[in-house]
């Protein structure tokens, strides 16, 4: 999949991710209220709004962008419902050829660990059959739980193909309470890259490997010194736009071959019709302004990345 | 909840915790035909066999115990079906009186723990009304990505009296790698367990705080350390049993006034028809043989507290 990932990228000439990351708030009035006349004020009822926002968004960019990063979390608020809505996310933008990148930021242990993996990633035997229960391409992994927690994800990557990015070094404001401590005189950021690096090696695809990482675009200098520490990895860089970062914080998250990063934007594509500069376009055209995002955003990196 | 948690351990007289982790390997074949001939070897007829299961075991132990802790990576990986399979198996348990332990382990920044926030221990408004999406009383949560992960979780739980336990040490083999590692002389483990003890006093219950940890059985001499290095915090100790953990190991987990922690066991009592010692129930009676467990897991803590 990391193959996929690195081909759709040059197909599109766009190392970027769209976050779909639904709040309600975004979701403009005309699509909350056909929902709720639909299905009430009800869980139902937000599900079904957010998937139509989704489904106008990937409807208005697919064709410009490799990949979407659903945040689990956004769908996981609306409960059941909610979920369900996720999961009718994720197949709709493979339908569209996009990689789809679950963020889902699990990990545990062992046989829990083994479960998450098989639920997003894998598939699963009930008697007889075979299921597949959420299938995203890639899943976010936190390493908190050291090798335990990571392997089962691996396994699984092994068999299907599949890939993980795992957390790093988070793009928040305190995301150094802990990991930027020193450890032997390197920061325990430093110290999970090298453990990306080794788990990397088990798989790797042409190019890079299936176990990739996430580095924030808010902490450049950082990013800096994790792509030496895992030049196989890909990185996935959450915080650009509406976080803070700009294209040319970017660049040090690149190799040499242009290639080794995919830059997230959630926010700032998908309630672009919110902004000033795209304000143009009305709650009504929110799929164009979210286009017009995407554009300017692929300028933003194919500029900074020109001029590095 | 903290105050109900500790209520429903001296009710009981047992500081103890079922973990509701079903695989479906543990599921007896009576069981699993009878949801298979309802609904096919499908997802949802694997849902069915896990919540019938689990319900038999919350009829046969629910008046012995205080709380339960479903495992969500264990029904996450049956897809949708799955996961309303765990909010039937929260809704149930609570029905009982129980005290439900979301192990979620999520945790992410900013408005996105939030939205975890609000879908497993708040409420969400949609339009004029206002749904509780899983309504958990308590959840696990990693602090990797720090304070920013941590605070919206803690918002919901000053709102909604819950509670949250946060990973300091977990139990398995791997979770030295990063938690041991030493910073300034001191192992992150133990930073964390002083942060939990930081956030846990802005939101304080009776006696003990709304904000607990997760310290592994399997690591006795940690748990020493770190009881003095959070008073205050509720202790879950998860790796009982069949992770290894004996209750002679237990007793520095708990205060000086027999309260502070609640020790975890998932197999060793939801499928304990399946060891040696209770073979004797057979498969159709796995209830009783969980019940069985659980008065010897009460028995072998109770006769260590007994006994330090």
């Amino acid at each position: 999949m990391i193959n996929k990932l690195i081909a759709n990228i040059k197909k599109t000439n766009a190392p970027i991710v769209v976050g779909l990351d639904p709040m309600l708030s975004y979701v403009p009035e005309q699509v909350q209220q056909k929902a709720f006349a639909e299905y009430g004020e009800t869980l139902e009822g937000a599900a079904e709004a957010i998937w139509q926002f989704n489904k106008e968004i990937v409807d208005h960019t697919f064709d410009l962008i490799p990949a979407v990063k659903p945040q689990i979390a956004m769908y996981e608020q609306f409960g059941i419902p909610g979920l369900a809505a996720f999961k009718k996310t994720v197949d709709y933008c493979k339908e569209k050829g996009l990689v789809v990148i679950g963020d889902i930021k699990r990990g545990d242990i062992g046989s829990t660990s083994a479960a998450y993996a098989t639920g997003h990633l894998g598939r699963i035997q009930i008697g007889s059959k075979t299921y597949v229960p959420f299938d995203e391409d890639f899943a976010t992994v936190n390493p908190y739980l050291g090798s335990d927690g990571v392997n089962p994800f691996i396994k699984v990557c092994q068999e299907e193909k599949k890939g993980i990015f795992v957390l790093v070094k988070t793009s928040n404001p305190s995301s150094g309470e802990f990991q930027d401590q020193q450890i032997d005189g390197k920061p325990l950021y430093e110290m999970v890259g090298e453990k990306v690096a080794e788990w990397g090696a088990q798989c790797m695809g042409d190019e890079y490997s299936y176990v990739g990482a996430v580095v924030g675009a808010t902490y450049p200098e950082m990013g800096k010194v994790l792509r030496k520490v895992m030049p196989k990895a890909y990185i996935l860089v959450p915080g650009y736009g509406a976080q803070g970062g700009k294209g040319k914080d970017l660049v040090h998250f690149f190799n040499e071959d242009g290639l080794g990063a995919i830059v997230n934007s959630s926010r700032g594509i998908i309630a672009a019709y919110k902004q000033e500069a795209y304000r143009q376009y009305g709650p009504e055209h929110f799929g164009e302004a979210a286009r017009a995002a995407v554009e300017a955003m692929k300028e933003d990196i194919a500029g900074a990345l020109e001029n590095r």
